[in-house]
């Protein structure tokens, strides 16, 4: 007999999570604003719920996958959130990317509810999250983390503990996508500049990324970057700045002056203040920068 | 019996170059303005030599490996320079990390006396150059690199070629430097960010390194970042300075703004105005932000 | 017989312009969190209120000057807050430097409530408010502006309409707060840079001050940088910062990149994490361009 | 009998400053490039030169009004130069902006030469030397100050002395264009923010034109950037881009981080790479913040 879990956003990265849940042998129990995304999966393991309290009935685990630290806490604390109905010593494993206070605050929500919050914010695209290939960061209380590892690893390549503090495994998540946004700052800006001196941004993309920079990110960004290939969209322009966001409200709550934040921040401003929503994040990058220099 | 190649410039890169030379059975003409280093080396595989253009006396091929352009340009030009004596048809494979504009200036003069110019600018540390794995990037025209490449092999781990436009090779340097030292700067905002949430900035580190940034940068310089083990000196804040006002002057030449050039410029900067000269590149970034963080 | 107004806060900015009320014959019914600030003030010319909505009891008008959002929404929908008292089409007169829309919140709240909320900041240090010459912005209800204004000329040297739209004024001033932010650090570049080619600071301010730049905010605080004079401390660090979050704030609503809003917050969050609170904001910036100048 | 000066230079600035010499009854020996502007002279006052050399023949005193120090240098060592023909004890009056080292390079060159080298940059727009209105800056050896200063009082509001170091005039003019970019770039944030929130940019730039910011460069510029009227050019963003590069090199030459000055360069360079060139300055900063913010 199938296990049932709870699960609630099925969005580019939820959808395919959920499938690998199912296809591992879970009974899912879901949830999501958009209901035609619910077609999408094999309707012999799912029950459609109308609400995240409906979703989150009855289960030892629900999962979360949501846009953003707004809609996060409105599906636990709503009017039909799940705080409503979720069992005693049940876990809520949140995935989306919020903010440390945030999943803070959650978490003693849950705690005076009777069950637990478990932070598991995720690195990778939908195509790695199809393949099982995520990086999924945990942060909280052993025995939560002990009890949804095998969850977990139904749709990830390695889980990373970050400790007891529940906060961490976001403020490490935000500090990864940090990372990402800038290491597509200084490629736009190298690749564009070699450029201008004549030199193949294609070239000199592959070569660092063979070389010193032979890591995923400057691999795959670094060719849409290099050839000014931004479709198809794989991660939205204002989901980037979500994200940018969230690391100056850390930098801020931190004290901690990152200078190459404001520059990512503006970055991605400027693509939203013009209009361009909908673009892929790398393009708010690579044409911010080409725009700039006037290629 | 061996082939005898001048050479110049035996400092941290230089001499293990040297050395990867005499061991595949080059002779050496070498020049040094210290002349201790000299002794460093095999002493039956070389000669001394009093001035650049002894070293470069008789030879097919001279090269240099040396701190900037104007130590470069004095080499070749000054009044014991190489341009005095290098023979008809040799070739002057220039190492050192300069700007594109000297490079092409070099070319012309050695065109017209008759010899070649190659840029061939080598990514890697000391302990690379000495295991033969350097990366070496090269342009220039398409006879003179082939002639140049069983030497260059001798010393590294791959030749890659940018093009006959001479200065390209150099244009690939300083961007690939530019992205080193922006890496270094986002690991320490985001290492310290992660510090002051209470997060482990070895942990962060550490993971980062081995997933989304598994590459050498990000491995070593993410290491030394995150530990704040700054010890001991492999690049100096004056060198990376260097490399930082040449990004700028390629950023006014090219006429592309680089705001990340900016912000590595003034953070090595301020170390420097500090008086710390002297320290490791990555502590002008990594103890720059901790600084500026309070902690 | 007298006019009574409510008034409540009496930090650095409040106390001259109760005074100021009170010297043009009105009686106030005065709150303040640190009840011995108020035997400053003449007692025969006040009451003692224990609460905000004590002092806005039976008033016609009630004047808020306090230290930020979140102070003056408790003030007004706290549990003794001045919402609870205030009587139908009565008028608050809100003095602090806060977010356009808190202001518009709170107006709302006021227009639920029978009564109105005139938006209405000042520019000016202590000793300005003491000589009745501040600037006060204004913007809401053209009739409640006509209404608020005998009371706003006992304390300003001009007030000034910015319209209906009740966050204008709050735009305005906060736009001002940035601009002598950025005038500071400006003059905290242009001064250390000139010191370190030789030339006297204090000659260099003393002419812009005389000359292109012969405003107030050239003169009195390029003195304090030039002279790297930071005390008697006029307007705090933490103050400042408060503005300078208060831009960058502004910058994501309107979606208006803002380049020196990054620099300017970064330099004060730079002075408070280096546990330096309570020092002039002149200090923050004059200090902050000496110190990475290494002078 | 009327005194003859030698005069280079007939730019914008420089035929203005040539006409307030001939009102206060000097004789000129006049050399510009393009002929066509000497015409605009009263020619009973001049004598037209065929070369720098020529100018300076004969004469006490020599004054050049030049683009840049490239020109200013040719002009004095150049083939044609006026070193060929500056008798000794002369005084060479150099009104161009260039930086202090090549001032104190071209102060050596005079000595040398046995004449004598002033630093007299000047702030002021075209009418204001038209006006006798500028504020002359000067530096030097005082009895070179003392000869020189009936002159430059014929067409300045102010002269200011900076010592004897030869330089300093310059690094001061340097500085004050450096502050007046950027009050434009601070103006742009300002009211462009208030434009997207629904504020009068108009209004505002005048109430801080009139208030808190009531010096010319607020005025003039406020005004220009707030109605988004860039025309007529008054000077080009070129010429301000060759400012913004001067800053940078004292910024580097002094070890002085100036992160404004990065700003306002990269938002000149940003106009220049679009093929802007031609624009006013202030089309620069103002078109540049609101293109960035989408309106």
């Amino acid at each position: 007999m199938k296990t049932t879990i709870g699960f609630i956003g099925l969005g580019n990265l939820g959808t395919p999570i959920a499938k690998n849940l199912i296809a591992a042998g879970y009974h899912l129990q879901v949830y999501n604003r958009t209901l035609s995304k619910i077609d999408e999966l094999d309707q012999t393991s799912i029950t459609k719920c109308g609400s995240p309290a409906e979703a989150a009935k009855s289960v030892n685990f629900i999962i979360t996958v949501l846009a953003n630290d707004a809609v996060l806490r409105q599906t636990v604390v709503g009017d039909e959130g799940i705080l409503k109905t979720l069992p005693l010593n049940a876990i809520h494993i949140s995935m989306s990317t919020i903010a440390p206070d945030t999943a803070e605050e959650l978490a003693d929500l849950h705690k005076q509810a009777g069950n637990s919050y478990l932070a598991s914010p995720v690195f990778g695209r939908p195509d790695a999250a199809a393949a099982k290939m995520l990086w999924t960061c945990i942060s909280g209380e052993a025995e939560v983390k002990e009890a949804a590892k095998p969850i977990l690893e139904c749709t990830s390549r390695e889980v990373i503990d970050f400790g007891e503090k529940v906060g961490s495994a976001n403020v490490v998540k935000i500090s990864g996508n940090f990372m990402i946004q800038a290491s597509m700052e200084m490629m736009a800006e190298a690749y564009t500049m070699a450029e201008k001196f004549g030199v193949d941004r294609g070239i000199v993309a592959e070569f660092f990324g063979n070389t010193l920079f032979n890591a995923p990110i400057f691999k795959s960004y670094g060719k849409a970057i290099a050839e000014k290939k931004y479709e198809p969209v794989g991660f939205t322009t204002e989901l980037g700045y979500k994200d940018a966001s969230l690391v100056l409200k850390l930098s801020q709550q931190s004290k901690t002056p990152m200078p190459f934040a404001n520059i990512i921040h503006n970055r991605l401003l400027v693509t939203i203040a013009k209009g361009r929503t909908g673009a892929d994040w790398a393009e708010a990058f690579g044409k911010g920068v080409t725009d700039d220099a006037g290629v």
